[in-house]
Parts: structure tokens; sequence; C-alpha cells
């Protein structure tokens, strides 16, 4: 048996999420039903990161252990013959036994957009967070920096996830302005927040980026997300951020 | 009754088109329910251009008769509150009581994305035509400047317009290669195709972009372009592209 890491694209908007929910279209249950329409045989997948309803992914990372002889480098063709258009499978690579896509990722990656003010485009509206009151992004910036770091990250995790271990190295956190282009005559200025950690807990990133938004509006101080993160208390940060905005560009091994 | 023009974006992917169909979510007739909701009347629209199925508009222009006395700066904000999220109204102006948003039209914009290559992540699959093969853009432009001008376009009329004069005057078609970008970590070449005339007949725009593709692909020669509009004769264009990649950009009177 093969064990095999798969490379994924998505587009969140049509999911209610990567993880197996029963009725639901979710991510891994499409993945699911195209592996059985290929190979006859119920495949099952470790992932490394379960997204949540509306997040998009780039660089989503799946393992399954397969019998099927079939070359590497026919897989993802074979497979996007068969998944529905919002799911893309990038690339195979054969892995060692022992590989899984969730607990050998060292590095994830993730990018937030924010449209901050009026008139955005409906053609956007399943990619960004619309903010429309002035954000300040000084201050963004100096309470991200007091996220970066080796921290217990109860206070941003929410209820409802299975993690037990609350302690998270966040390794950067860049916030800046930018512009997103599709028709020419249309630019769309955006608030990039990207995120970089060996880990992320249960909507950890939504979570932050609603609290950084709460900074950015001036309802909590720069200096708050210290008190927030030393309290462990899920209470105190602010609220979570809306899935479409968020991105799950890649993850490192 | 004051004359209202109006300015509208949607994003066409989930609307079978712009024109009332019975029993079909359209773009008119979720306008005009709203416009019902807000005025407790019927509020026939008369529109710039009736946009296909899947084409995107950020500068479709509409024209309304309107009793209530409601000031002009409130009725985007009115309408946005009864609208679907992916139509938005953008701008009201009171306007001469002869203006017709479909006659008075000086310009007509379209602005048409094609993604050339392999690996189109799925985000972007409703905004641009995915064509593999390598297109040769010099070729594309040799052909598009036959396309300008003062001409008869039937050849790129499709059938079930309600079209009797085919003469229409292309000002310019410019081709360029550009990125466009929604995440950092994710920029999509694409070959850019923008079209500017007094107006468009049915499929028009979609018909001249399949037929400059077969000239990129090198199904057809550059000077072909001229045979076909001599011949005013549809079947001898090339297929019609998608809808997908298309919108509209702006409408000047």
């Amino acid at each position: 048996m093969r064990n095999i890491k798969l490379n994924l694209q998505y587009d969140g908007t049509n999911f209610c999420g990567y993880e197996i929910q029963p009725g639901k279209r979710t991510v891994r249950s499409e993945i699911e039903k195209a592996l059985y329409k290929l190979f006859k045989r119920k495949i099952g997948l470790v992932s490394a990161s379960r997204t949540d309803a509306g997040v998009h992914a780039l660089g989503q990372v799946v393992n399954f252990k397969l019998r099927n002889p079939i070359p590497l480098s026919n897989i993802p063709k074979a497979l996007n013959s068969v998944l529905p258009e919002d799911i893309r499978a990038i690339k195979a690579e054969e892995v060692g036994k022992k590989f899984n896509a969730r607990f050998a990722a060292k590095k994830k990656e993730y990018e937030y957009l924010i449209c901050n003010g009026e008139g955005l485009p409906p053609q956007f509206r399943n990619l960004v967070w619309q903010v429309k009151p002035k954000l300040n992004l000084s201050r963004m910036r100096k309470a991200a920096k007091l996220l970066v770091g080796k921290h217990d990250f109860s206070s941003f995790c929410a209820a409802g996830g299975d993690d037990k271990n609350f302690i998270r190295t966040l390794f950067e956190v860049e916030i800046q302005k930018r512009d997103i282009t599709i028709w020419d005559s249309c630019k769309l200025s955006v608030v990039s927040c990207k995120f970089k950690g060996n880990g992320f807990l249960y909507k950890m990133v939504r979570n932050m980026v609603g609290t950084l938004v709460e900074v950015g509006l001036g309802r909590f101080e720069p200096s708050d997300v210290k008190r927030i993160l030393d309290a462990k208390d899920r209470c105190l940060a602010g609220r979570t951020a809306p899935p479409q905005g968020l991105c799950l560009v890649k993850i490192s091994y």
C-alpha cells in the first residue's frame, strides 16, 4: 500500500466546511466520493487542516493509503475528472508509510482579506470581509506583535474543537494594504492579514482577526491583546471574523 | 413622475441572465421585485444591456419611472436592503423624461478574461475562460484590428436576438496580458480582451472572443476575420466563448 500525499485547492463558498457531516456537502465527503468512483473502494483521508464552511484553500494537504497501481502523475487528472469543479487536485506524491498530513505539518500559512470601506463589488463578496469604518493599521500591527510567539491561545479557541493542548507558536503576523484586481477597471483595496504558525486552534485565525479589527476600530487597545492572551478566556477576545475572508495558503512539512 | 437612472453591479454566476424569463432567477426580475417591496407598485425597467446567464456587470445602467418622493441619494441604500447580495445598486440620478438607458447609450465597454494554460485555481472558475493550449497574442491583435470600425456584424450575431440593424461601430479592441490577484501567493496570468463600441449585437462580444481565440490557436488566419465579416454568415465565425469570462464594464451616455 502506498501512502499518497495530495495537494488540493477549493472554493469554500458552497461547502459546509471540510469535515464530513451527515447529509451535508463537505470537501472531505466530495473527495472520498471521487476516490470511491476511481478506485471502487472506501478510502479515508487525513487532512492538514479542517477548514470551516466558507473558508477557501489554495494549499490544503491530505494523505490516504492506496492499493491501486495508478502512476502518481495521473492521480490529479483522474481525480479532477470526477471531482466537482470547486475542488481541484493539484499534485500527488508518494510519502513514507508513517507520514500523516495533520501531525507532520511544521508550518501553516493563512491569509485573511478585509475590504475596509464602502462599495464592495458583489463579485468579491465571498472572498473578503467588509468592515466599513476606517481601520487603524498601525494599532493593528502593534496588537499583532503581541500575538507572535509561543503562547497558550485558549482565549482565541472557539468551543467545539477537539484540541487539548492550547499552546501554539505563531511565527509571524503581517498586516498590509494591497489591491486585489480582477477586471482592469476595478481595483479593490484590501487589508491583508497573513498568519504563519506551527498550528492553529479551532477558529483561532478568525478569532485573532476579529480581535485585531476591534483594535483597529479603537474598541480595544493594542495592549489588551496581552491581557486577553493571559486570561485564557474566550469571552474576552473580539468577535469571530466571518469565514469567507479566510484562505489556507500553504502547509509546510 | 421622475425618470431615475440607476447604476448596478452584479455577479452573474447564479442568474439565468438579465432579462425576465418565467420561473427563472434573473437580474431584472430580482430588481423589479426589490422595487415592488420598496414602493408597493410594479415598476418596469429599461436596461442598457441584457447580459446573458453567467455574464458579470460592473457598470450596468437601467432607468425607471418613480412617483415616490424618496430622496435620490437614499435609493441605492434602500434598494440594497432588499436586493439579494449578488446585485448592488451603486448610484441613482434623475434624468430627463425622454432618457432611455438602452437607446441613449453612446459607448459600451466590455472586458473578457481568458486564463491561458493549466492550473486554474477553482476560486477563479466563474470569472475566466480557461483555454489550455498557448495563444499567440500577436496574431489575435492583428485579427482584432480587422474588427475595429463600422461594419455589418451579422457574422458575429447569434440567433435568438431581436436586432434588425446589424451595423455597429467597434471603436477599439485591446488585447493584453495581465495578472489578476486575490490572495498574495496566487497571481493568475490572464489574457484580457477589451471591447469598446457604440453597441453590440446578441452574443457579439462572445462570438468575437471565440473567433479571436481560434486565430490565437492557429486554426484561423488573422485575415480570415475580414472574410467572415464580409460573408455576413454566423456559421463562419468561431465558437461562442463561454459567458463567465465576460463583464459589462461601463456604459457612457
